[in-house]
Protein backbone atom coordinates (compact mmCIF):
# COMPACT_ATOMS: atom_id res chain seq x y z
CA UNK A 1 0.00 0.00 0.00
CA UNK A 2 0.76 3.45 -0.48
CA UNK A 3 1.00 5.78 2.51
CA UNK A 4 1.58 9.40 3.29
CA UNK A 5 4.91 9.03 4.29
CA UNK A 6 4.93 7.47 0.44
CA UNK A 7 3.68 10.88 -0.66
CA UNK A 8 6.16 13.30 -2.79
CA UNK A 9 5.83 16.76 -3.16
CA UNK A 10 5.92 17.92 -6.21
CA UNK A 11 5.36 14.80 -8.06
CA UNK A 12 3.69 14.61 -11.39
CA UNK A 13 1.39 12.14 -12.71
CA UNK A 14 -0.27 11.55 -16.40
CA UNK A 15 -3.61 8.97 -16.17
CA UNK A 16 -7.04 8.01 -17.42
CA UNK A 17 -9.26 7.91 -19.95
CA UNK A 18 -12.78 8.44 -20.20
CA UNK A 19 -15.02 8.52 -23.43
CA UNK A 20 -17.46 10.90 -22.84
CA UNK A 21 -21.34 9.28 -24.43
CA UNK A 22 -23.94 11.55 -25.31
CA UNK A 23 -26.09 9.09 -23.95
CA UNK A 24 -24.32 9.12 -20.18
CA UNK A 25 -24.38 13.13 -20.56
CA UNK A 26 -28.28 13.26 -20.92
CA UNK A 27 -28.90 10.55 -18.72
CA UNK A 28 -26.77 12.35 -15.71
CA UNK A 29 -28.09 15.63 -16.71
CA UNK A 30 -31.92 14.67 -16.42
CA UNK A 31 -31.20 13.13 -12.95
CA UNK A 32 -29.23 15.98 -11.53
CA UNK A 33 -28.63 18.70 -13.71
CA UNK A 34 -31.72 19.29 -15.95
CA UNK A 35 -30.88 23.03 -17.56
CA UNK A 36 -31.61 22.63 -21.29
CA UNK A 37 -27.91 23.71 -22.44
CA UNK A 38 -27.28 19.44 -21.01
CA UNK A 39 -30.23 18.14 -22.25
CA UNK A 40 -30.49 19.05 -26.22
CA UNK A 41 -28.66 20.41 -29.08
CA UNK A 42 -31.11 23.13 -30.05
CA UNK A 43 -31.62 24.58 -26.90
CA UNK A 44 -27.59 24.95 -25.84
CA UNK A 45 -27.32 26.25 -29.64
CA UNK A 46 -29.34 29.31 -28.02
CA UNK A 47 -26.28 29.65 -25.62
CA UNK A 48 -22.44 30.43 -25.40
CA UNK A 49 -22.18 26.23 -25.22
CA UNK A 50 -23.27 26.11 -28.85
CA UNK A 51 -24.08 22.37 -28.56
CA UNK A 52 -25.01 19.99 -26.03
CA UNK A 53 -22.56 19.63 -23.03
CA UNK A 54 -21.95 17.87 -20.30
CA UNK A 55 -23.39 19.31 -16.43
CA UNK A 56 -19.95 19.97 -15.04
CA UNK A 57 -20.91 18.05 -11.92
CA UNK A 58 -20.71 15.21 -14.57
CA UNK A 59 -17.17 16.14 -15.80
CA UNK A 60 -16.49 15.72 -11.49
CA UNK A 61 -18.01 12.28 -11.61
CA UNK A 62 -16.11 11.26 -14.85
CA UNK A 63 -12.89 12.30 -13.38
CA UNK A 64 -13.12 10.98 -10.01
CA UNK A 65 -13.79 7.86 -11.78
CA UNK A 66 -10.55 7.92 -13.27
CA UNK A 67 -8.99 9.13 -10.01
CA UNK A 68 -10.31 6.50 -8.02
CA UNK A 69 -8.64 3.44 -10.44
CA UNK A 70 -5.56 5.58 -10.47
CA UNK A 71 -5.73 5.22 -6.63
CA UNK A 72 -6.71 1.63 -7.06
CA UNK A 73 -3.65 1.04 -9.10
CA UNK A 74 -1.55 2.74 -6.94
CA UNK A 75 -2.84 0.79 -3.92
CA UNK A 76 -2.99 4.09 -1.62
CA UNK A 77 -4.76 4.00 1.38
CA UNK A 78 -7.10 7.12 0.48
CA UNK A 79 -9.56 7.94 2.95
CA UNK A 80 -11.71 10.38 1.17
CA UNK A 81 -11.75 14.19 1.18
CA UNK A 82 -12.52 17.31 3.27
CA UNK A 83 -13.27 19.37 -0.02
CA UNK A 84 -12.02 21.23 -2.90
CA UNK A 85 -10.16 24.58 -2.90
CA UNK A 86 -10.94 25.75 -6.65
CA UNK A 87 -12.85 24.24 -9.38
CA UNK A 88 -12.63 25.71 -12.17
CA UNK A 89 -15.10 24.75 -15.24
CA UNK A 90 -12.57 25.71 -18.25
CA UNK A 91 -13.95 24.83 -21.55
CA UNK A 92 -17.42 22.84 -22.50
CA UNK A 93 -17.30 19.01 -22.34
CA UNK A 94 -19.00 17.77 -25.10
CA UNK A 95 -19.99 14.13 -25.85
CA UNK A 96 -17.74 12.26 -28.04
CA UNK A 97 -14.94 13.71 -26.01
CA UNK A 98 -12.45 11.43 -24.44
CA UNK A 99 -11.23 12.85 -21.43
CA UNK A 100 -7.68 12.21 -18.99
CA UNK A 101 -5.93 13.81 -16.07
CA UNK A 102 -2.66 15.12 -15.15
CA UNK A 103 -1.83 15.79 -11.44
CA UNK A 104 0.50 18.09 -9.30
CA UNK A 105 1.23 16.92 -5.49
CA UNK A 106 1.51 20.55 -3.81
CA UNK A 107 1.66 19.91 -0.70
CA UNK A 108 1.34 17.39 2.31
CA UNK A 109 0.64 17.30 6.05
CA UNK A 110 -0.32 15.12 8.94
CA UNK A 111 -3.58 15.60 10.95
CA UNK A 112 -2.92 17.05 14.40
CA UNK A 113 -6.19 15.92 15.43
CA UNK A 114 -5.96 12.79 13.90
CA UNK A 115 -2.79 11.38 13.74
CA UNK A 116 -3.44 8.65 12.42
CA UNK A 117 -4.43 10.81 9.10
CA UNK A 118 -2.07 12.98 7.03
CA UNK A 119 -3.66 15.45 4.04
CA UNK A 120 -2.09 16.12 0.99
CA UNK A 121 -3.03 19.09 -1.97
CA UNK A 122 -2.83 18.70 -5.49
CA UNK A 123 -3.67 20.45 -8.45
CA UNK A 124 -5.88 18.27 -10.86
CA UNK A 125 -6.17 19.43 -14.55
CA UNK A 126 -8.67 17.42 -16.40
CA UNK A 127 -7.64 17.54 -20.99
CA UNK A 128 -9.84 16.51 -23.66
CA UNK A 129 -8.85 15.01 -27.15
CA UNK A 130 -6.93 18.17 -27.99
CA UNK A 131 -5.01 18.59 -25.20
CA UNK A 132 -7.08 21.58 -23.99
CA UNK A 133 -7.69 22.26 -20.39
CA UNK A 134 -11.57 21.63 -19.71
CA UNK A 135 -11.04 21.42 -15.85
CA UNK A 136 -8.98 22.01 -13.26
CA UNK A 137 -9.31 22.02 -9.12
CA UNK A 138 -6.95 21.95 -6.31
CA UNK A 139 -8.17 18.86 -4.33
CA UNK A 140 -7.56 17.85 -0.57
CA UNK A 141 -7.02 14.42 -0.01
CA UNK A 142 -6.85 12.37 3.14
CA UNK A 143 -4.86 9.22 2.92
CA UNK A 144 -3.49 7.02 6.12
CA UNK A 145 -0.29 7.02 7.93
CA UNK A 146 1.84 3.93 7.77
CA UNK A 147 3.27 4.95 11.34
CA UNK A 148 0.91 6.86 13.47
CA UNK A 149 3.01 6.62 16.31
CA UNK A 150 5.80 8.94 14.62
CA UNK A 151 6.67 12.45 15.96
CA UNK A 152 4.49 15.19 13.29
CA UNK A 153 6.98 17.25 12.21
CA UNK A 154 5.74 21.13 12.25
CA UNK B 1 -38.06 35.92 -15.77
CA UNK B 2 -35.36 36.33 -13.43
CA UNK B 3 -32.27 38.08 -15.24
CA UNK B 4 -29.10 39.79 -13.70
CA UNK B 5 -30.80 43.07 -12.98
CA UNK B 6 -33.46 41.08 -10.36
CA UNK B 7 -30.56 39.31 -8.55
CA UNK B 8 -30.42 41.31 -5.05
CA UNK B 9 -27.01 41.03 -2.94
CA UNK B 10 -27.50 39.33 0.10
CA UNK B 11 -30.54 38.15 -0.36
CA UNK B 12 -31.10 34.55 1.10
CA UNK B 13 -33.01 31.71 0.56
CA UNK B 14 -33.81 27.96 1.55
CA UNK B 15 -35.31 25.43 -0.43
CA UNK B 16 -34.68 21.99 -1.72
CA UNK B 17 -35.60 18.64 -0.27
CA UNK B 18 -33.77 15.28 -1.18
CA UNK B 19 -34.51 12.05 0.58
CA UNK B 20 -31.05 9.78 -0.15
CA UNK B 21 -31.17 6.27 -0.56
CA UNK B 22 -28.61 3.45 -0.27
CA UNK B 23 -29.74 2.20 -3.86
CA UNK B 24 -28.94 5.63 -5.36
CA UNK B 25 -25.92 6.10 -3.15
CA UNK B 26 -24.53 2.76 -4.02
CA UNK B 27 -25.44 3.31 -7.97
CA UNK B 28 -23.66 6.50 -7.90
CA UNK B 29 -20.23 5.21 -6.25
CA UNK B 30 -20.65 1.63 -8.40
CA UNK B 31 -20.52 4.15 -11.46
CA UNK B 32 -18.11 7.30 -10.21
CA UNK B 33 -16.76 6.81 -6.65
CA UNK B 34 -16.27 2.85 -6.21
CA UNK B 35 -14.17 3.46 -2.60
CA UNK B 36 -14.84 0.77 -0.34
CA UNK B 37 -16.60 3.13 2.36
CA UNK B 38 -19.15 4.36 -0.15
CA UNK B 39 -20.20 0.94 -1.17
CA UNK B 40 -20.13 -1.18 1.72
CA UNK B 41 -21.08 -0.86 5.82
CA UNK B 42 -18.37 -3.91 6.71
CA UNK B 43 -15.51 -1.03 5.19
CA UNK B 44 -16.88 1.93 5.87
CA UNK B 45 -17.34 0.85 9.80
CA UNK B 46 -12.93 0.20 9.65
CA UNK B 47 -12.83 4.12 8.62
CA UNK B 48 -13.68 7.63 10.34
CA UNK B 49 -17.00 7.33 7.94
CA UNK B 50 -18.57 4.72 10.44
CA UNK B 51 -21.39 3.36 8.09
CA UNK B 52 -22.00 3.61 4.05
CA UNK B 53 -22.07 7.28 3.20
CA UNK B 54 -22.54 9.09 -0.35
CA UNK B 55 -19.42 9.93 -2.43
CA UNK B 56 -18.95 13.74 -1.80
CA UNK B 57 -19.59 14.62 -6.08
CA UNK B 58 -23.19 12.40 -5.49
CA UNK B 59 -23.69 15.02 -2.63
CA UNK B 60 -22.71 17.86 -5.33
CA UNK B 61 -25.20 16.22 -7.76
CA UNK B 62 -28.03 15.65 -5.44
CA UNK B 63 -27.49 19.33 -4.27
CA UNK B 64 -27.63 20.49 -7.99
CA UNK B 65 -30.50 18.67 -8.62
CA UNK B 66 -32.20 21.09 -5.69
CA UNK B 67 -30.64 24.24 -6.91
CA UNK B 68 -32.26 23.66 -10.82
CA UNK B 69 -35.13 22.80 -9.40
CA UNK B 70 -35.42 26.07 -7.90
CA UNK B 71 -34.26 28.19 -10.61
CA UNK B 72 -37.14 26.51 -12.28
CA UNK B 73 -39.67 27.97 -9.88
CA UNK B 74 -37.82 31.83 -9.91
CA UNK B 75 -37.69 31.22 -13.74
CA UNK B 76 -34.12 32.10 -13.38
CA UNK B 77 -31.99 32.80 -16.94
CA UNK B 78 -28.84 30.65 -15.77
CA UNK B 79 -26.34 30.13 -18.12
CA UNK B 80 -23.98 27.56 -16.03
CA UNK B 81 -21.22 28.03 -13.50
CA UNK B 82 -17.12 29.00 -14.30
CA UNK B 83 -16.87 27.03 -11.57
CA UNK B 84 -16.77 27.35 -7.45
CA UNK B 85 -14.82 28.59 -5.37
CA UNK B 86 -14.92 26.60 -1.96
CA UNK B 87 -16.36 23.38 -1.70
CA UNK B 88 -15.75 21.98 1.85
CA UNK B 89 -17.65 17.99 2.38
CA UNK B 90 -18.26 18.59 6.16
CA UNK B 91 -20.07 15.77 7.37
CA UNK B 92 -20.73 12.43 5.94
CA UNK B 93 -24.21 11.84 4.53
CA UNK B 94 -25.73 8.70 4.66
CA UNK B 95 -28.78 7.09 3.21
CA UNK B 96 -32.05 7.52 4.77
CA UNK B 97 -30.51 11.57 5.42
CA UNK B 98 -32.97 14.58 3.73
CA UNK B 99 -31.06 17.02 2.50
CA UNK B 100 -31.67 21.05 2.14
CA UNK B 101 -30.14 24.08 0.51
CA UNK B 102 -29.20 27.50 2.16
CA UNK B 103 -28.42 30.41 0.18
CA UNK B 104 -26.86 33.87 0.30
CA UNK B 105 -25.97 35.65 -2.41
CA UNK B 106 -22.62 37.26 -1.76
CA UNK B 107 -21.71 39.74 -4.91
CA UNK B 108 -22.29 40.14 -8.35
CA UNK B 109 -20.95 41.90 -11.41
CA UNK B 110 -21.33 42.47 -15.22
CA UNK B 111 -18.80 40.29 -17.26
CA UNK B 112 -16.84 42.69 -19.23
CA UNK B 113 -15.75 40.22 -22.15
CA UNK B 114 -19.49 39.50 -22.26
CA UNK B 115 -21.80 41.88 -21.88
CA UNK B 116 -25.24 39.63 -22.12
CA UNK B 117 -23.84 37.87 -19.33
CA UNK B 118 -23.47 38.68 -15.89
CA UNK B 119 -21.63 36.78 -13.02
CA UNK B 120 -22.78 36.01 -9.21
CA UNK B 121 -21.18 34.60 -5.85
CA UNK B 122 -23.33 32.62 -3.59
CA UNK B 123 -22.66 30.76 -0.60
CA UNK B 124 -24.66 28.19 -0.77
CA UNK B 125 -25.02 25.58 2.78
CA UNK B 126 -26.51 21.71 2.55
CA UNK B 127 -28.24 20.92 5.77
CA UNK B 128 -29.26 17.01 6.70
CA UNK B 129 -32.86 16.50 8.89
CA UNK B 130 -30.66 17.09 12.12
CA UNK B 131 -29.98 21.24 11.05
CA UNK B 132 -26.31 19.61 10.29
CA UNK B 133 -24.49 21.26 7.81
CA UNK B 134 -22.91 18.51 5.54
CA UNK B 135 -21.46 20.71 2.52
CA UNK B 136 -20.87 24.04 1.41
CA UNK B 137 -19.51 25.67 -1.20
CA UNK B 138 -19.05 29.18 -3.09
CA UNK B 139 -20.52 29.23 -6.02
CA UNK B 140 -20.41 31.52 -9.22
CA UNK B 141 -23.47 31.64 -11.33
CA UNK B 142 -23.52 32.99 -14.72
CA UNK B 143 -27.00 34.82 -15.78
CA UNK B 144 -28.29 36.55 -18.67
CA UNK B 145 -28.79 40.26 -18.13
CA UNK B 146 -31.98 41.70 -19.32
CA UNK B 147 -30.54 44.91 -20.94
CA UNK B 148 -27.50 44.09 -22.41
CA UNK B 149 -27.10 48.18 -24.46
CA UNK B 150 -26.80 49.21 -20.72
CA UNK B 151 -23.49 50.77 -19.14
CA UNK B 152 -21.14 48.19 -17.09
CA UNK B 153 -21.07 49.76 -13.66
CA UNK B 154 -17.67 49.51 -12.28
Amino acid sequence: MDYFEDIEVGRKARFGRYEVTREEVVEFAKKYDPQAFHLNDDAAAKTHFGRLSASGWHTCAMTMSMLVRNMEENRQAGLGSPGIDELRWIKPVYPGDTLRVESTVLEKRRSESRPEMGIFKSRLTVFNQNDEPVMSMVSNGLIQVRDPDAAIET
